[in-house]
């Protein structure tokens, strides 16, 4: 993690990986002014009159009381004092008549927290410190209190030994004092904030809080239960407010939004968290576009003014064309590298793999061109990504290089006739040192590899230097037209919706519904942010009838359970539509942290745990009687299996 | 509940029983301008150009696109449409060319959903309707589009019939149309958005989402448990972020606040929800006067323009004062009629249980004088009077008349003394018509029975025509220095904190804490409005030493479900306080709402119900096994036990 020390140093490096030229004393300023028209009062009603980091030469010869943890010591003559917004340097006195100052400021261990009043005055010329926001001044004190002393620390917070984050987490109160979570926390604060104002004071949102005990959804696997007092039954806490945004366009709402819990059960996953929170948005009387233009005034409103501009209308791009180059539906656009399809390049090859793959409905061959491959990669590396394909998707992947004497190094060099090396050297516009990496099969495979492909070796160009992806550029991009259903996974004779079932067709594709669903693309929509989605909605179907077709002839859904909403449809439901926006992740993104962890103040470990307080934990069978449960304890071979499904998993 | 119609109508009779006088031209106005610098706009990104609300004379002639549902139809001639804004009245095109559009504005059922395009007009001289906002105007249609029909309604949204509540929670989504769940939801995101302006904006505070998936906390008998994926193991949903919000502050956050979702697992009670929210607020180096100049600051902030302005600072009174005046620590200070302790004018009694209860430790005689009771209060009101005293609290009360021969009228007339009449007179400020209701004993039981007849005397009053609480006063009051511990009540040899156990001790009593902490008092504070309590909160213990002894050595608590927060505060807590403030309640007394039911879009019944999707609910036995549980049924006998212990609860 980040330590404070660090912070007096320019040009150190994050744990995410990148250098941070930003010091202690912009950080602070950026953390408290960034995106905010007027500075705040921070001092109003306590008992400090200015905090340590505001204070400049602007200030000298004021009076001022500070409160704040004890930072470091410098042979009990300086103190550094630290609060929120920064660090300032405490001179300690050495005459006689302040003793009892003196007495304070040098025993109490660091980490403690003591109020100092005293006088700005100058730093002697010379000792000013150009790397420290308050650096031109120091505090002459001249009374002093300890308010607590602190206990030796679990860990040094000034080590520059990078703690666990299992030790992190169960610290999190001495973890949060951190630079970096404290920048995470207020820029997250500070961002959902600026969005309120957008929905709410310029746009008619209506902040509405929707319950989270509610009952189980169709197929709501990973929802939470709650024993309620009544024996049997049983709340469920939603995986969004999706039912209750609806219901509140039928009621009249008109513009909606929320900044929602919800949660997940998900078991162990790294990177999820049971708990989470969206940016929860719906709106009557919209369209797919209108929905896509709120957004993108959204971010822009609240992008963090150091983050830089953003451009709108975001680029779009149908899920057909996210497949097809770049294999994922959530392309990180930020570089090329796409998928290019050359089947027409070896329409007549003689190999056997590729030949085999073209003879086959829907095949094709596949491939990229990693740039200056042929330089960075080892063989190794084109080992690993033969392997990979290999194991994880049961395909072949072939590398071909272009040598310095226009000949092909590969294993199939014998089998590329010349003509095909010339189209594969225009359609890939091949150049000296690239490695263009070649596949053949069922195209959504196909692709599926080739974009998994593309993700590594771009990792793998910049862990050997090559900077391809600028951490300073977020590419923002929409993705559209998704399939309205996917066959289901278990059983593919099935169908299950893509989102969820309350998605609008596309309006050209509404009668497929009756015909051929499979086929029938959707009025759904995704929000990607350099390859990672953050956020998705749709427009809602809004007629009753379409929604219990669905619901009954193409999903089978028992819609009972629904009834609610299929009888609220028929009672003047307006059109509707809205999205959701990852907020965690969202954030994760804007600061740059490794993890959704970073930007949550008390998050659970990977595997639901909170690491402080020790949740879950057991609880007296006496206090389960009034919810009618008791535990089913696993036999002994049960729990064996158990810990076999998780040998490693220590914790985060 | 309030019908749109009579929206139309002023001076009509809300629920609440007060009368409103608002049309909805000006109700529309002040639900969308009130508190708003800036009107937002309304119609960006969606089909319509304006909102049906509000088109006045200075839009003539503009071509408007609206969306709304048809309020109702005149003759098939006129038509009026409504969104949440407000109604416009349509004229329904006439002439033969316009027949598809007449078809379609004259067919659709009422609350269908329609799109009508065409230009704005002045009514026909004479036509206007001061009492609408856009009475003067109309909408020449000339196209239309019917966008949802509705079915037949479940009940006449028009019909002046009050509708059960459990009727209208079952069909939510048709009641939010109502102007007044319109009305209260509004204000309620409204006023929120004031209070974050006033935190996040002005005051530097961070608002920090804290977990709901939480570890029971000691005595948290009242929090719903959730099993997690571990056998034997579960969450908490907490009852509020108390932990969480000190940890912040451990952490170094200085300033924190949340709208908080809260949980309660209290079983049926009425005017109650197992969900709720607070505005939950935590600040360092700040004291008890801090907190509240905060608050009050808040709440001036955020109140509604139209709900007049707030004073401040608060009064402010102690909980022995309110006790001894009010009989209650949430004084309703409206008005009078406070309790008067008049032990010392019958010093020398004859009556036996006045001297009976003179000659106990703590016994007192005390009364409340009703002004104009003697007129207002019928025989019978009296008898009621004096047997709620002897059935709920096994005491005596006398009901004391002065009659107009300055003779008393007395079950114990007969034994006051003419110096006892005089004492009485003066120190009661009797006068003719009054009644004086005297009770003796224990001063807190004496106090807390004539706190409960001082408000029924009240209602009783108001029933009667007295105007006694004046509906537009917004009477905020602090009441301040609460003990910190009670008497346990099934064991008063113990003692259990009054509030929390985090809750610091009166810095005066702090020493009380090792020789008699019954004795001492704390730093809580509560905030009471129009004699409900709408907030409280503390200064916190920010020594571990102390709050160790609180939790062993007074609470003889286990202190190992607390070791991260008594070590939190061994590792540099600053002095801490905070406050919540409960939202449902208070956008209940701002709105003037009946129950907190109407100021929540999507309420539980009393029993905890969702009465629109049948939650809680059975869930197949399947769906428990991930989390190790399996309900047990209760045997026939405790079933019908069960049910007797709610013999008559239908839902709400």
């Amino acid at each position: 993690m980040f330590c404070w020390l660090k912070l007096l140093n320019p040009g150190v490096v994050t744990p995410t990986g990148r250098v941070n030229r930003l010091i202690w004393g912009s950080f602070s300023r950026s953390l408290v002014l960034s995106s905010q028209r007027r500075i705040p009062e921070f001092s109003s009603f306590v008992a400090r009159t200015k905090t340590c980091g505001e204070l400049r030469s602007s200030h000298l010869g004021q009076e001022v009381t500070l409160c704040g943890w004890i930072q470091y010591r410098r042979q009990n003559i300086f103190l550094v004092l630290r609060d929120f917004h920064g660090l300032v340097q405490v001179v300690i006195p050495q005459d006689e008549s302040a003793a009892s100052v003196k007495k304070i400021l040098c025993e109490a261990p660091v980490e403690s927290v003591v109020k100092v009043s005293g006088t700005v005055i100058s730093r002697p010329p010379g000792q000013e410190n150009p790397k420290m926001a308050t650096g031109e001044i120091e505090i002459k004190v001249k009374t002093a209190e300890l308010l607590n002393s602190c206990k030796k620390l679990p860990f040094e917070i000034k080590d520059f030994v990078k703690k666990t984050e299992a030790l992190r987490l169960q610290y999190r109160y001495l973890d949060l004092r951190s630079f970096q979570m404290q920048y995470n926390l207020r820029l997250r604060s500070q961002m959902v904030m600026k969005m309120r104002e957008y929905l709410c004071n310029l746009h008619g949102f209506v902040d509405v809080e929707t319950p989270t005990l509610f009952k189980r959804t169709p197929g709501g696997a990973k929802e939470f239960v709650i024993p309620s007092r009544e024996p049997g039954k049983f709340y469920s806490l939603p995986q969004s407010p999706q039912q209750f945004k609806q219901l509140l366009m039928v009621g009249g709402i008109d513009r909606y939004f929320q900044v929602a819990r919800c949660y997940r059960d998900e078991g162990s996953r790294p990177d999820r968290q049971p708990e989470f929170t969206q940016i929860d948005i719906e709106m009557s009387f919209v369209d797919q576009t209108g929905i896509q233009r709120l957004i993108e005034g959204l971010l822009q409103y609240s992008w963090p003014d150091d983050k830089g501009p953003l451009g709108v209308p975001f680029p779009s791009m149908t899920f057909a064309e996210a497949l097809a180059s770049y294999g994922t539906d959530k392309p990180d656009t930020r570089f090329g590298m796409k998928i290019v399809d050359i089947s027409d390049v070896f329409r007549n090859t003689e190999v056997g793999f590729l030949r085999d793959a073209l003879s086959k409905p829907g095949g094709a061959i596949k491939a990229i061109r990693v740039p200056g491959g042929a330089k960075y990669f080892k063989r190794k590396d084109i080992e690993s990504i033969r392997k990979f394909a290999a194991d994880r998707f049961n395909q072949e992947v072939l590398p071909v290089f272009l040598k310095a004497n226009k000949n092909w190094n590969s294993p199939v060099a014998n089998f590329i006739m010349e003509e095909q090396g010339l189209g594969l050297t225009r359609q890939m516009e091949i150049q000296e040192e690239d490695v263009v990496l070649l596949t053949a099969g069922e195209h959504r495979r196909a692709c599926s590899l080739l974009g998994k492909l593309r993700l590594e070796c771009a990792d793998l160009l910049e862990a050997r230097g090559v900077v391809l992806r600028d951490p300073a550029v977020s590419s923002f991009l929409w993705v559209v037209d998704f399939p309205l259903f996917l066959p289901k996974e278990e059983n593919p004779g099935e169908l299950e919706s893509a989102h969820h079932p309350f998605t609008a067709p596309h309006p050209s594709d509404t009668h497929l519904l009756y015909s051929e669903p499979e086929k029938a693309r959707s009025q759904h929509y995704d929000l990607v942010l350099n390859g990672s989605e953050v956020g998705g909605g749709s427009i809602r179907i809004h007629e009753a009838q379409l929604q219990h077709h669905i619901l009954e002839a193409v999903l089978k859904e028992d819609v009972k359970l629904l009834s609610h909403l299929l009888q609220a449809l028929d009672h003047g439901a307006p059109p509707h539509g809205g999205i959701a926006l990852g907020l965690d992740r969202l954030i994760c993104l804007v600061t740059g942290a490794p993890s959704i962890r970073d930007v949550i103040a008390f998050p659970k470990s990977f595997r639901g745990h909170d690491l402080m307080s020790g949740a879950p934990d057991f609880i007296p069978p006496e206090e389960l009687k009034p919810y009618h449960i008791q535990v089913s304890w696993p036999t002994d071979s049960e729990a064996d299996k158990n810990s076999l499904n998780h040998p490693h998993h220590p914790e985060s």
